[in-house]
């Protein structure tokens, strides 16, 4: 799987200097924007040189070896491209191109033409109708119609969230959104109509991949629900997932998008419970909610303590913490009295109600009081960001959070714009609404649940293994264990 | 109330030149953030002046008229400067002080006591625990703690959206997002804890305000049900409320904050439906959703067609257009036929996949097609903003639904930030995300239900009162009608 995200040669078949052609878009963007290194090839009709990529009449008729190829041509043609592949010796293939089973009986026959080519080949097919990949590490990436700047949003820095997506719009908002978030993407891979690597595949790979620290899922369909189970509950990683199709017109809707049986959507909810995958509510949600995983502590239990310098954030959270299952911390009277010396609070029962006027130090009281007592799981911050103490207090914060193991969700209230831009600037995990800290907080506690799961499932499987091993060859001890 | 809104000369009671005195921040404000053009007194211990605001010890010794006092004094000498404005002849007092009915029996007291002076005067009083009033049509605002860009912020164009805030906070978040939105605000009134001037008066004075187009609340608890319910009929205006304490911890955490007895959020939902008045899911919603009905026709029906070059968001607006209670419009083979003629298209039923390559000619045509079928009654276009011309395609498009009387709530899938700069920078209603699409068509559907309601209403009164005009001192008449 590896040579997909870091091939050391390429070659574009259907690629040609044709107006419009989209194959030339991959050899421009392996030439010009991305940091691909290797040897590149295009094959088209005349055999013709495409940005820097090598011309080829046919893939067999390349010299040097070829790791990986990236098909874009019309989709009758590609299996006697994926045939010319599979006698080159290459063993891992993208293919781009749609008009497949998304489009009728006729793309449905030349899908199963293709995975008899594999088969018959050993070779790993991605796709059709996908995007490929991108891999932020060594800059590659094979998505057809990049631009100049694309890269540069894309894949400035390399960050630790692992996506598989279903659909190429998606691949462009999450990563645009994460140029201005405090994560940044891994490695994305688009798997469109997963006429071979589907999710479970890449859930199995993410979850060995050590850059990986969360993985993200947009699904509009499961290939085989047994094996997304089996794969996804030996990966204790937080998995993300949102799928279309909760409704008869979603799943009208994905299945002409890219081919999948629709699943029913109460197996997939069980299914995801069992396999301990989270599923989010929204596209937003893909991108906003990993920074409570990368940037902070888990939650291991439900009491919120909220503090706010504006008294209705107090109220607005109650509500969202109760509806997303959580709970309003109670502060002991003792608790209460170390707040009140503090300085100038309003109230002090949970919510905090801080009152304008605060210093630097009261912040960094507040944060031990909260953080060092056994009444309180984590925080949920509701500063006005009024003088610039206040983000440096947030910068504190975090620090707090790691030394104390209890997390912080952070929503400074202001317009969105406002919030994203003192995000970036000052590199802090800001939340844009008290809906998205909320919920950053739930997924981490669901999450906590999950881990333990996983460990003591893991712990299970070893202890079995270990007897299992002194014993082999021995039928009736195996037989016992 | 107009008084409150457009003074001709203002007190400031408790403003000085002492540090962090908050009166000294609404002096400076009137004489240099605002337009203020009015008169301007301060009163104070010393009787000096303040940012150039004339200095009293008394309030009656002001020589000339005063309209508005604005007091911002410790809670206990307020009442003796409500009577003092009593006595001046002021009949219009916004109290901004804290320590009232929020803070124990003690606050109580001094409310009642307030409660007593006022009626004795015939004194409208906004407050206490409020910021007062925001107006950007003349830019007068009386809210303490304004710095010197905030008027930029808050007031640059004046708009057609007047809200109804009980705390100060959300007063901020909204109008920071207007900064960047193509609506903006008319007025803007905090009513704290409403001692006097309470959410059902500001609905009747909106109502009758014609700048005022769309009515934006956020309650902690409603004064009085019956007499909200009354007001809020009569307003044929679409309202939209946000209310906290839907969950005992929310009510808890409210009553704290301005001290309002809690009602039964079933019973606010109920009395919601009664009036007219569409509940909102989250404060981004009190500033994001109005734009549907000030830069679009109402939706007068359930049946939305999807057009999107993302294959994926047909399959997410889907679910959430059933979600939100709407449906996807089912397209007749003709106009499925009108369609396919128009060029590239990949998906000619609802959702409509344009894929990736289409000219201005074709999205105007497209537009056309799908506003003059009746088999459709609004959009929900999802166009990809790849090109310029996208952009200049959304913009005829809005023009287009005003001459075919239908809306479309367009979202372009991009990350936040980016969908904010297009946004602001062409001056096109594009929501942030779909979910948000999705619920302003929504809500443009209650709303136009809400409106035939209240027009009916209108003429079943509007007729009663006709038949009973010409039987005036005639009882028979009168008891038959």
């Amino acid at each position: 799987m590896n040579t997909f995200f870091n091939p050391s040669s390429v070659v574009v078949i259907g690629a040609s200097n044709s107006p419009f052609n989209l194959g030339a878009t991959i050899c421009r963007s392996l030439s010009e924007f991305t940091s691909f290194q290797g040897a590149k090839y295009a094959v088209n009709r005349k055999g013709e040189d495409v940005f820097g990529c090598r011309g080829y009449t046919r893939v067999t008729d390349i010299e040097g070896p070829v790791d990986l190829a990236v098909i874009i041509a019309p989709s009758k043609v590609v299996p006697g491209f994926v045939r010319q592949c599979g006698e080159k010796g290459i063993r891992h293939i993208v293919i781009e191109s749609s008009g497949f089973s998304e489009g009728g009986e006729q793309g449905r026959a030349l899908q199963r033409e293709l995975d008899e080519i594999r088969k018959a080949y050993g070779i790993r097919i991605m796709g059709p109708n996908c995007l490929g990949v991108l891999n932020t590490e060594n800059r590659f990436c094979c998505f057809y119609g990049l631009q100049k700047d694309d890269m540069e949003t894309f894949a400035t820095e390399s960050g630790d969230i692992s996506y598989i997506i279903q659909s190429g719009g998606i691949v462009v908002i999450v990563l645009e959104s994460f140029k201005k978030d405090v994560v940044k993407a891994a490695k994305i891979v688009s798997i469109g109509n997963k006429s071979d690597i589907d999710e479970a595949d890449m859930i199995e790979y993410y979850g060995a991949d050590t850059k990986t620290k969360v993985i993200g899922m947009y699904l509009e369909n499961i290939s085989s629900g047994r094996k997304f189970l089996e794969k996804a509950r030996r990966v204790n990683k937080p998995i993300l997932a949102f799928k279309v199709g909760r409704t008869g017109e979603g799943v009208k809707a994905a299945q002409s998008h890219t081919a999948g049986m629709a699943n029913n959507d109460l197996i997939f909810d069980a299914a995801c419970k069992q396999a301990g995958i989270i599923r989010v509510n929204s596209i937003s949600e893909l991108h906003a909610l990993p920074k409570i995983f990368t940037r902070m502590p888990p939650l291991k239990g439900r009491r919120i303590a909220v503090f706010t310098n504006s008294g209705a954030f107090g109220g607005i959270t109650a509500d969202l913490l109760v509806e997303n299952g959580l709970e309003m911390a109670r502060l002991s009277p003792e608790t209460q009295e170390r707040l009140s010396r503090t300085g100038q609070i309003f109230n002090v029962r949970n919510p905090i109600d801080l009152g304008p006027a605060l210093s630097m130090q009261t912040f960094l009281e507040i944060f031990d009081i909260l953080l060092a007592s056994d009444e309180v799981d984590g925080l949920l911050p509701v500063p006005s960001l009024w003088h610039p103490m206040v983000i440096e207090a947030i910068m504190e914060l975090v620090k707090k959070c790691h030394a104390y193991g209890k997390p912080a969700a952070v929503y400074t209230p202001n317009a969105t714009h406002k919030t994203i831009s003192y995000r970036e600037k000052y590199d802090v995990p800001l939340f844009e609404s008290p809906e998205e800290a909320v919920r950053a907080l739930s997924v981490s506690f669901r999450q906590y649940g999950y881990s333990l799961m996983k460990e003591e499932a893991a712990r299970k499987t070893s202890v079995q293994e270990h007897m299992r091993r002194p014993a082999e060859g021995c039928s009736d001890y195996a037989a016992e264990a």
